[in-house]
């Protein structure tokens, strides 16, 4: 029994690998042999019991080093041979572990899976300690600030056609905060913990931040203050041009390099047509330690509340930024991959959907049936058998009630109790004309249509987008 | 750190208890109280460390006695307080499991998560010890074989849409299995053994089951006789006529149900327009514990194979059948829920597709862009910005090379790697004339769009079913 989770890890990485050789479009004795090496290496796993020297497995120093403060979320489990392991905390790490490995330099994916964090649940803002994330990245050396400006027109794209209501995307560059971090005399050593506290400027005040940083960390107060000048400012690209001429800030070459590609980002989010959704921030900072580049946050403006309800406080709905060292860091030769990428929270964004749904007093509809095939009179199953198979094979999601005989009433209450709009209602009369009686549920209006025209009708009357979730 | 997994469980059960409650259109106020319950018994957790006692824990006793032989294969692990715990095995035993602990008498979901085997990997024919599952099932209380026909309907909708060549779907009755064992003179303590034993048809020869049967399960060699005569016969519809004048199985009560059913079965799937895909195999047993009416297994008819290779052998691709036990197993009161529902091996259909498609020396494009946005000359970023935009917002599958100035030969190369099928070219001229030109890959035929026709003629042109994978 010992051992066991190495050897799931095992089995998973050469999951990992088989797809990893895919994606380079492999032969199939390239994936034998790396069978074979894998094999091989299991073998290995038998007789090194409690040696615990494995490069394949993933124990918590994959993750340690990379989050900042935020490692203490790390969810960790001990496995039986004692080494410590953990549970993945986001999809960033791995990612940059996969390229590592495979020996990618260039890839543009997307990934929805579960991450863990052993936070303070509150199910009603959508925190869980299990939840769903979903990572876009661009991964390889390319011109500066392309894909990062994809990213954040991907980002925009999404949460404008989730229906959240308004939002923004505060960006900042970690060489701007390193920078301004240096022109105001914080010492080296302390950049990161410095930049944790700058981070919570989002929930809680700047007297409160500042009191942290001279109180807990030791920065002097007057390094603290010039801090406070640079961090309670935001704007748009003219802040980025004032700032270029600061005279500070344009004396340091980290600051100066930021800003300049803070600049280009934003002519190339005015061409994706986004630039309106995009606010510079210098109080963003991000607590995660791997970010090198540009980083940014989607906040909701307005939360969709119920009169005389808190909001919903839901933070942050989607981050991410450039992290160029972090697949040199798995790398045993440390060759760099540039990536830059963003994450969204799933169970966040559905929390608001729910409760904006809520508040409009939309019914939330759980499937996305287009018609209820239903009967007027006993004895017609097979009749409604062959009609929805019919529906099915043209494309249109159609239900019956698994009942031989059901009566009427109890199928249009269906409809209505399940959100489904449409009713195509079998008669003796309507089999006799070749015709389907097609109802309205929310009208209650009913029309026959000729039965070769039923699909046409169906997918007429319902072409219009379909409620989320 | 004890009882780690617990609390994970407790957090994953909460999320559970939440979504439950939503299908149910809960108020806030219910959710709320809900939550305070659970955080009721985290609090007890801090307590009773040691104890093991959590009703919300799903350790091994959850997964064992369902699977029958196949329980060999569950994953278990030992967590720190001792108790075994198991990965799950498939998705239908924590769905049983859900419905009983969340009171759900009526659903039709899908799922698609990953399940854990104990088995002998074999990468090449998709066979992992972690791999996705895709299931379908509908819980409730309904009239006979309605569900099951849908559930039929859709595993060969799925199979045909999937492109992975011919298919046949056996199918059989556990009650029909039972009777004819009874029969034929099988003790009841026997049954569930020698149902295993018939299983293994699809893959060794009658001889060899009947030497397992008599020689390891101690059956007499008369009664395995007569289990053979049974067992090696297939057919249709006339098969089950058959056997309902069999002068031996017509006199078994649980044998004449269940071959009542599958009568009915073949009428609904005739009329679904499915019944040629369909074949009674009175062979095909299906190794778990819990199925307790109709069965049935999905088995490609022609594996796709490149000349001289040895057919892929991936055995069945998809199965299912009727449990109408096993939620009441969970339920304290005993409360059942029929079921019936079916698993799809996701690995093994993939590894199908890609093998077929690598025969068909068809190349495996692993995006869906439709048209790659280049420039004839340099200094053109921004235009192939704005473009890409464009078409993004129009709804496009849409890239551009993340250069500055790339060449556009090697724009071409690109699309020609990645399989994308045009090229929307802007250079100055076409910038001046109001034109894109339009660039096929395969045929290089290039044609001047105006720009305010371009989504339309790309749409036009792409509008063909996108290959898989």
């Amino acid at each position: 029994m010992a051992d066991r989770a190495a050897l799931e890890e095992l089995v998973r990485l050469q999951g990992e690998h088989v797809r990893g050789l895919k994606q380079q479009k492999a032969s199939a004795e390239q994936i034998e042999e790396e069978v074979t090496k894998l094999l091989k290496l299991k073998a290995q796993l038998g007789h090194d019991e409690g040696k615990q020297k494995f490069v394949l497995k993933t124990p918590k120093e994959t993750l340690t080093g990379k989050y900042g403060e935020d490692s203490k979320l790390i969810y960790d489990l001990k496995d039986q041979g004692g080494e410590l392991l953990s549970l993945r905390y986001d999809l960033t790490v791995p990612f940059a572990r996969y390229l590592a490995m495979n020996k990618l330099t260039n890839i543009k994916r997307y990934h929805i899976a579960k991450v863990y964090r052993r936070d303070n649940p509150a199910m009603t803002r959508g925190r869980y300690r299990e939840f769903y994330q979903c990572d876009f990245d661009i991964a390889g050396q390319f011109d500066p600030m392309i894909p990062d400006a994809e990213c954040l027109k991907i980002m925009c794209e999404i949460l404008s056609s989730l229906q959240i209501g308004n939002f923004l995307v505060k960006v900042n560059d970690r060489r701007i905060l390193d920078g301004m971090f240096a022109v105001c005399g914080v010492p080296d050593s302390k950049f990161r913990t410095i930049c944790s506290s700058v981070d919570k400027l989002d929930k809680v005040s700047w007297e409160e931040v500042k009191n942290e940083m001279v109180g807990e960390k030791g920065l002097a107060p007057e390094v603290a203050d010039r801090i406070g000048d640079y961090v309670q400012q935001h704007g748009g690209v003219s802040l980025v041009e004032q700032l270029l001429q600061d005279p500070k800030l344009s004396q340091n070459k980290q600051a100066l390099e930021g800003l300049g590609d803070l600049k280009l980002l934003f002519e190339y989010l005015t061409l994706f047509g986004v630039d309106d959704k995009i606010s510079f921030d210098l109080s963003l900072a991000r607590g995660l330690d791997y970010y090198t580049g540009v980083i940014y946050e989607a906040v909701l403006l307005q939360m969709p509340t119920q009169a005389g309800e808190e909001p919903l406080g839901v933070g942050s709905v989607a981050a991410g930024g450039r992290y160029d060292g972090l697949v040199g860091m798995f790398d045993p030769k440390g060759r760099k991959v540039p990536c830059v990428g963003l994450s969204i929270g799933v169970e966040r964004i559905f929390s608001i959907v729910e409760q904006r749904l809520e508040a409009l007093e939309e019914k939330v509809r759980t499937t996305e049936t287009q018609v209820l095939v239903a009967s007027a009179q006993k004895k017609l199953l097979e009749e409604r058998l062959k009609l929805v198979s019919e529906l099915w094979d043209a494309g249109i999601k159609a239900e019956l009630l698994y009942k031989k005989n059901p009566k009427l009433l109890n199928q249009l209450q269906y409809c209505e109790e399940a959100g489904i709009p449409l009713v195509a209602i079998i008669g003796e009369q309507e089999l006799k004309d070749g015709v389907i009686k097609l109802r309205s549920v929310t009208s209650r209006e009913e029309v026959d249509v000729r039965r070769e025209d039923l699909v046409e009708e169906i997918r007429r009357r319902t072409n219009q987008p379909l409620p989320i979730c």
